[in-house]
């Protein structure tokens, strides 16, 4: 076997300006202002406590940035083997100048003042996204976000739909979708009225996407109208549903906006498989897992129903990858979608890569998102990616198929950022 | 680490002559007649159709040939990454002396006209086995195939009983089984009688083994004589069962069927884990998909009970490959048995293959078989796995545990083609 | 990339001395005495038993050790691919001077009488131990063992507790409770009372694990009083349970487990996912599978409930591994624990290994125990693991990360003894 030019690829990958089909970047405030808004980023916290420091220490009220940092640095020793660590310490040197291969209790500081010095100049995010070869941030905004105050050509708005299909009983979220929409939802049809109007706005309002995370047990189903109408009566009027009413009305919301992403156009990003509040005494947002009994059978009622609505789906477990590979390759709408969380680790990403790349068209792949909270996340996780990416077809293209590697590089190109914009519109409008 | 001698391995795998033990060879019609036999394969159709081939374009009544692959060529573009598009590739160049690496738009009919030329000779069939190393091909029969006009000592019959088990209370199927066996059944015995018949038909026409694809959902189990006469005479008189109902008696058909393996000395090929018409708007044969949530376990009471019935048995799902390592390692009835399908990449087919030759006895392995449905697709199958296999044997044995080259060129001997005698009978009689 | 050092890391790893966290040893007779103890061990005759050898030639009443060994021999060439008898003969080179690269019905005599001269020296265990380098050998003792008659210094106790979950109801398992405690159980109270005598015994005999094996149909619960007591009653009162009364039984006396766990400040080894009996007519030990549908979820009230018992969990199915990657990710008690018998093969624990790496604090990992019967196994299955961690350090550290050869090799050490330390006491007393 020739030697695999796993560089050569690399290179022209790394070049590639991108965008970022799914953050939870808040535009109003995307970059860090100081080291505590990366260390606080729910993978550092939770490894930490699962490590060994306890919650308190880093949740208390008012606590400092610097001395959160403090308390969490001495526990980064425990978790140098870590992918996620391997970001931080790509983001630090490749954005902060740090020069040292670990953060210690001994230059942590240095990293700290370095990194405030970076953060305090007024175009640090202009920076950033420069450095990070970012062209476009898609984000995930509440359905009663007013989408004002920042650029939604760049930070590219997306509805995001958990509260409206799981807990549409509860009268915050009802309250939060009178004040949305300025309808007060009594029944089906002015809850069909609401939903229309919250789709409006988002649409108005450049968003290129619904979303929604989903938990192993859930399965779409249409619902009768007259149960629909039984159940959103009692909901909004304060009733308690029982277990199977909430399911069902989950049901209900969820096919309901499936039907407005067809009217609209909207792709319906779905995130399969996450269990809420498992460690219920975890830091925020450290108490989700995930049960790998989970299948895209259960997907299958609204694959057929909805032929028009493109689907870009994400997995958490490893195990369901090979159904998303089946389903996006016989599915003409079932697109296969970055590499979610759990799921996110070198070990993982690479062989869902390899199958993805090995069995499914080319042009329904979204190679990969960030995810991330703050911008700086995006250099180092898409690093790994395109690391990865570039092994896998200098492995299997290059070395195995006889391919160019100018052929390898194209095929990279087109899932790291061609099937962005082909599926979700990108710079410029467009469907698939 | 030395060198792997990959290719030291391989090439003694490449010359080693096939038998090829489950296909859906037309023994008829073994070979391809226009390109449109090879494009009109499901993988090819069903990965066109979820680039975006609309399915009414190519399953449109009376069709051209030449103008089915006009509407499919420009699709291709999209499915260059995939495996299966490889096999095309290597088939193309290797049997009709294609030179280009890509089939496009611009160069398609110069290949529809070459192989148009290699398929109009009167001894292609016989010039495609010879270039594929074919000593034998397994067929997929039909309970009623008459078994004539072909030699059934190189096309092998397989009695396929998917029919039997789940349809047997439709009234073609009935009629069918009547048609075939000239015996009314009305009852357990008389069905049974039938069966019986169809056995004797199939052993005295060189059947070699028996063999069904399976629900995830089905768990065999015997059932009671009285249970099973009521639900025979219920289906035999055209009354409709429960869903219960027929479940039960598909299994009462399908413990049956092993009890004539077990009288007749024949393997029951089981192939586990296809959800049939998930995608009911699909192309033809591009309609079923899985489910990854079955185990193995639900098979314990057959392996249990019939432990001179050989199960050479194939999972769908990746996901399922170590349970079928570990059952075959524990059950002597137990056969590792090929790459089914969604597992049929080179990702899934190597990993699989390094835990089933890291666990399992040497004797009980049936490597590969091809699935095919015309004679032409063999040679690029069997290249793929020949690669991979050669590829573990280098890593796994010569690198990893020092074996000698001759050493690891025999098991793979074993795996591709010794096994599959001793299994299935091979060319000349004998058992395991 | 660079070459990776993988014999630079082997090296060091080699020559450091161990701790093995999980055996079957019988202290009192821990070495073996003959060749027929090495071959009697279950991965043997229930791969041999499996490729064709019948059950009653080698569980024959009264059948001589070198005899048995004689009827094993012919069967070893069908598994000589397998990693089980990759351990057989790198122990047979390294502890019994075997030369020949195959056991063969030629040559297996002088193995025999070589093995049977090493076995005869009086020193012989000392012999094994210093070879394999071992420090500490955790055993599996019934929790009526009186842990008298050797070394629990060296040869460290563990109360193994399936028989008080699972055989609760059975009157040979009251009996051996009373014998053990002097307490006739009537009630909830007084089995408290003997359970907790249980833990003090092996508490003060040097215990260093409560552990239990769990089939992936079991969910920990809390039971209320009320339903416990009247369970209890029943079970101890001579009448038959039934299965929704047996597993709320067994719940009931888990739970206790833990909280004695809790008390005593005892890791509770849970090794999850095995279906016993599943093949019943196989060999001794040999009749155990697994059905990978389970998940860790059903972990979830357990791992809330008891913050301070450190779990270290093993799973049987390779496709949980990705699961209680992210379990010990999240929760700080759960501690991932070694490569579990049908996991226990190279390309599962590479895999494996990757990911926990990857993804879990370094702390947080007991990377390897033999699960030995018999001490002459501890050398080749700890130098299979050994090759593959450090397989995984060169690649994904030294090659992936650009550590050091030395920074890999501490963390490989830290995986392979230091973690075995600070979970369970190691040499030295001390906590996580």
């Amino acid at each position: 076997m020739s030697v695999c030019p796993v560089q050569e690829i690399l290179q022209p990958l790394q070049s590639l300006r991108l965008i970022d089909p799914h953050t939870h970047i808040n535009p109003h405030q995307a970059a860090s202002r100081t080291l505590a808004d990366i260390l606080g980023y729910h993978y550092y916290t939770e490894l930490a406590h699962s490590a060994g420091l306890a919650k308190e220490r880093i949740e208390e009220p008012g606590l400092d940035p610097r001395e959160k940092v403090r308390r969490l640095v001495p526990w980064l020793q425990r978790l140098e083997n870590t992918a996620q660590y391997s970001w931080l310490l790509e983001m630090s040197q490749q954005l902060f100048g740090f020069e040292a291969d670990r953060i210690t209790e001994a230059n942590w500081e240095s990293l700290y003042d370095a990194s405030l010095k970076c953060m305090s100049a007024p175009d640090w995010e202009q920076q950033v996204l420069q450095k990070s070869g970012l062209d476009q941030v898609y984000l995930t905004n509440d359905f009663d976000d007013r989408l004002q105050g920042f650029d939604t050509s760049f930070y590219v708005p997306c509805l995001r739909t958990d509260d409206l299909v799981f807990h549409l009983a509860k009268p915050t979220v009802q309250q939060r979708l009178q004040g949305a929409t300025g309808i007060s939802v009594t029944d089906a049809p002015s809850l069909r009225d609401a939903l229309g109007r919250l789709f409006e706005h988002f649409v108005a309002g450049n968003a290129r996407a619904c979303a929604i995370s989903l938990p192993p047990s859930f399965t779409p189903a249409s619902v009768s109208a007259v149960v629909a109408s039984g159940l959103v009566l009692k909901a909004f009027s304060g009733a308690e549903l029982t277990g199977e009413e909430q399911s069902r009305l989950s049901q209900f919301v969820f096919w309901m906006l499936a039907e407005f992403c067809d009217q609209h156009q909207l792709p319906f990003d779905l995130m399969i498989g996450v269990n809420r509040r498992v460690y219920e005494q975890g830091v925020y947002q450290g108490q989700d897992l995930f049960d790998s009994r989970v299948s895209l059978v259960q997907y299958r009622e609204l694959f057929n129903a909805f032929p028009g609505v493109v689907f870009p789906v994400s997995v958490l477990a490893e195990t369901s990858n090979q159904e998303l590979v089946s389903f996006a390759w016989i599915f003409p709408n079932v697109i296969t979608c970055g590499h979610w969380w759990y799921s996110n680790i070198p070990v993982y990403i690479e062989r869902d890569t390899r199958a993805r790349l090995q069995a499914v068209p080319a042009t329904k792949q979204v190679g990969y998102y960030s995810d991330m909270y703050k911008l700086e996340f995006a250099l180092p996780k898409f690093a790994m990616y395109r690391r990865i990416l570039a092994k896998v077809l200098a492995e299997d293209f290059v070395g195995g198929r006889g391919w160019s590697v100018e052929r390898a590089v194209d095929l990279g190109k087109q899932v790291l950022r061609g099937n962005v914009e082909s599926i979700f519109g990108g710079l410029s409008a467009g469907g698939l």
